[in-house]
Order: structure tokens, then sequence, then C-alpha cells
């Protein structure tokens, strides 16, 4: 496994790759859990070479805080991307992605409003913008995003489709712990007792799911009914909770074909993602 | 010649090269003048393989009458990319481009604050955009521009920069009519008359950069003389008339290094640009 640091080696090595041969990315932010290792799985075994980037991006984050104490351990990633037959880890830094005068941003604009787009202002800009260097530095043929952050996965998509990037988004499901909890970087800020109360929004993502395949269609009333599961623990704050059309993230009077059920909630100072994909029509293409 | 109009037939001729071939990139939006065929010219000679791109792009108009108004021959342009061993002309249609739902844009900020980004906003967003897009599918080793868009091509520098796209961007030489006239696509608008007065931004600059080389630095001493000379001429409105640093678009107390002077005017409804950089200390990188 080659570790590479700087933009530069690692286009040198991109191009001494034959043209026909097919080369995956998997972006990731490191301090790898099993959600980063199945996507590395599904990109191993669908391409000739596998390049995992590991770069804590400091443009995605609106809170300072929150970038400085985001885990890191790059040792112990590079063991697990060996054992997972990674091919190449790319680890820049700071100073070589964004140099001095840095002024060029990527915005998706309209669906990185709503969700964690309005609790997190710049974020999504953030991500496109590093995105969108990784795929002009890699070329990746196929680039693999966990669907725990599902409107990332979509903005990304749109992203790439909109700037012709010559690279397919590959999404990949939740990967959870046993007993549900979606696995982050960040459960590791939870004692066990905020663990516990961490559960009560997968808790609320099933009730909506349940409602729905009950068949309401009313997103009001099935927010309603998520909102009062975690109501019930008082340590947990609520940043969102809603349901949404899984296809363009608007939110219809009556939900139909593809219905996502989307929550954000703090426990402590900790801010925890998860979501909830429900067909309930025809299938809607790329989703 | 090779007439492309799809993206994706413009990939594919693309992926069918062997990987040591330097493919060069000149974007334009049709309607060749002179300027234009300097652009091929210098890209023919530097590199295997040429492609011209000729895209009247909506997304960068502040001024939709602008748009529609804008001069247009196809056929001539094909006639004449000919003549100048143009490998691929890639002139894609506005839905290929901008397929429905279209949201994602690349913007570099700060340096379009000033100059032509302050009276057409949104303009160089629009530009950057549709020239990251085009970068994504020619993958240009060399990319060429005409300096009389001279913010257009700082611009378009710094976000190839910013995000890492492997294109070197080159910056040639306005070209001029006998009598000193910019090269425009946007000339054939004006009357005999208008065309006289249109001549008063060229010797406005040229009055700036004699009192530079005298050794002025003052950039508001400078700029009141070069609206002295376009004020003589009652049917021209001045649209910007500056001095500024060449190198970042910054307006420092005293100029030094290199120095740009730039003006856009309105001869009746026509938007006329222009620009001399002046050398006054030791050269700068890029510019």
């Amino acid at each position: 496994m080659r570790e590479i640091e700087k933009i530069e080696a690692l286009r040198r090595w991109r191009k001494s790759l034959p043209a026909d041969c097919t080369v995956a990315l998997v972006p990731t932010m490191g301090h790898f859990h099993r959600g980063h290792l199945s996507l590395m799985q599904r990109a191993r075994g669908e391409n000739d070479l596998l390049v995992v980037s590991i770069f804590v991006n400091p443009i995605q984050f609106d809170d300072e805080r929150d970038y400085h104490r985001y885990p890191r351990d790059q040792r112990r990633d590079l063991e697990l991307a060996r054992q997972e037959g990674v091919d190449v880890v790319f680890a820049p830094d700071n100073s070589d992605l964004y140099p001095e005068g840095y002024c060029s941003y990527v915005q998706v604009e309209g669906m990185t409003d709503c969700l964690c787009g309005a609790s997190r202002p710049g974020h999504f800009r953030g991500v496109t913008t590093v995105v969108s260097k990784l795929f002009n530095v890699v070329r990746p043929g196929r680039a693999y995003f966990g669907k725990k952050d599902y409107q990332q996965y979509l903005v990304i998509q749109r992203m790439t489709r909109d700037l012709s990037f010559d690279t397919e988004v590959v999404g990949c499901p939740t990967v959870r712990e046993a007993d549900g909890l979606a696995m982050s970087s960040r459960n590791q800020h939870l004692s066990a007792g905020q663990r516990e109360s961490a559960l009560a929004l997968y808790r609320a993502l099933k009730r909506g799911r349940a409602m729905v395949e009950e068949g309401s269609r009313d997103p009001e009333e099935i927010e309603i009914a998520m909102r009062q599961v975690v109501g019930e623990h008082t340590e947990v704050e609520i940043d969102y909770l809603q349901a949404r059309d899984a296809g363009d993230l608007s939110r219809p009077k009556r939900l139909r074909r593809c219905v996502l059920l989307a929550g954000a909630i703090y426990v402590s100072s900790t801010r925890l993602i998860d979501n909830i994909v429900v067909q309930v029509g025809e299938p809607q293409e790329g989703v």
C-alpha cells in the first residue's frame, strides 16, 4: 500500500496507470469504523485500484471546536486500510489543498438549504469543494459515499452530474451497531448513558417508517410522531426531524414515491445524524 | 476536423487518445475574430491536438438581451476552425450542458467583486462554472484565454489552481485592429461614428500607461486622467476605468510591481472592455 501526501505525487501515480484501469475513490475524514470499511470492501470488489483519502476538511466545519475535537488516528487508519487491500491512502495536508490566497468554491444550490444545510451554514459548500478537488486529482471512475449522510450523497451526486465529472457516485447502506445506532466517528464522544439516549433518533425514524408503511403520507403528522419519540429523552435536543422526498429533498404536502425520514440530534454537545429511506411507489432514478 | 455536439461523444473521443497525447482547449463563444484565431494558432503550435469549444453560455450573461443579441455564425466559425487546423469543434447545446434541475456552480470569491464583476453580477460565476465543465469533459493539458478579458484570465487561473485541475492556463495578448481597437465580437454592433468613440477607451489606457511609465504610482491620479480622455466623448458612458495590482486585482494606495489599467465603457448599448498591463518592478509569477 502506498501512502501519498502530495497532490503532485498522486497525479504522477494516477498518470502512470494504464488507461483501461478502473480507479475507485473512497473519500473519508479518517477514524475508520465499519461504515468506512464497508465502502472500501464494496469499492475493492468493483474496481482495479482503490484510493482512500483521509482528510479532516476544515472548510466543511461550521463550528471550529467541532473541527478541532474531530477524532484522528492515522496510524490505526493506515493499518485498517492495509487490511482492506487499499492501494493508495491519500492523506494531504491543509496547506497543499488550501494554499495561500485560496478563494474558489463549488456550491450546489437549493438542495443544500434544508436539513443539515440549514443548521450547518457552509457545510455542503465545503464538502462539494473538497470532493471536486479530490475528483480532479484522483479522477476516479467510481466514488463511494455512505447513505448515513444521505443529503451529502444526494448533493454530491447532483454536483457530479451538473459539473460533468466523469465519475459514478455510488451510495452505500448505513452500517449500524448491534443496537441499531448508526456508525459514526462522533459516537466515541458518547458516555454509556448518552449512547442510550442517542438511540432515540433511530427509534423515532423507525416509528416514522412504520407510519409510512401503514399508509401515512402527511409529513407533518409523521414528524410530530417522530418528535414525540425523541421528546421522551430530556437530555436529547432535536436539531431537525423531517419527512421529505428522497429524490430532491422537497417537502410536498403528500409524500409519494420514495420518502426520506431524516434527523439530527444533539446529545450533550455531540451532534448525531441518521435517516431511513422508505419506498412507497415506483422506484426513482438514482435513489 | 470533427464536429462534436454531445458531452458523451466528446468523452468517448477523449478516452480513445493515447495517454501521452497533449490536448489543448480554446473555449470560445464563437463568432471568431483574429483574437480567437491567435489563440488557436498558439495552441496548435504547442500541443498534439486542439479542441475549440463554441458555446454562448447563458449563465454568464447578466443581461438577457445581451445574450440574445450576442452574434452567432457557426458556419463561418467551422470554416475558420478548419483553416486553423483545429481537430475538434465542440459545440454543445444548452440542454446538454444545463440539464433539468441544474443547480451547481463554481465561484471564485474576492477577485470577482471588482471591475467587470462589480457591474455584471453572476458573470464570473457563469464563466468559472462552464469552464470547469469544459475542463472536466475535455481534460486539456493547456487551455488558452485572451488577456483582453484580463480579469477572466486571472479568475480562471486562480480557479484552476484552487480546484486542483490538471490544466495549465495560458494567457495570450490582446489582438487589436489597425487603429488600436481591441478585437471583440461586440465591435460589429458599432456604427462608424460609434467606433470612433470606442477608441477613446484605448486612448485613455495609453494615457494611463504613459503616466505609470513616467513614474506615477497613485491609482486615483491615473484614473482621473484616464476618465478625462474618455470624458471628451459625450456618447461614451464609463462603466469603470481603474488602475489596480495586476497580480491580485487589489487597489493599493501606491501601485507597484505590475499595474493593470482596465476599463469598460458603453457606446450606446454596446459594452466594450480593454486593458493594458504595465510592468513597473520585478515580474510577478503568472502575470
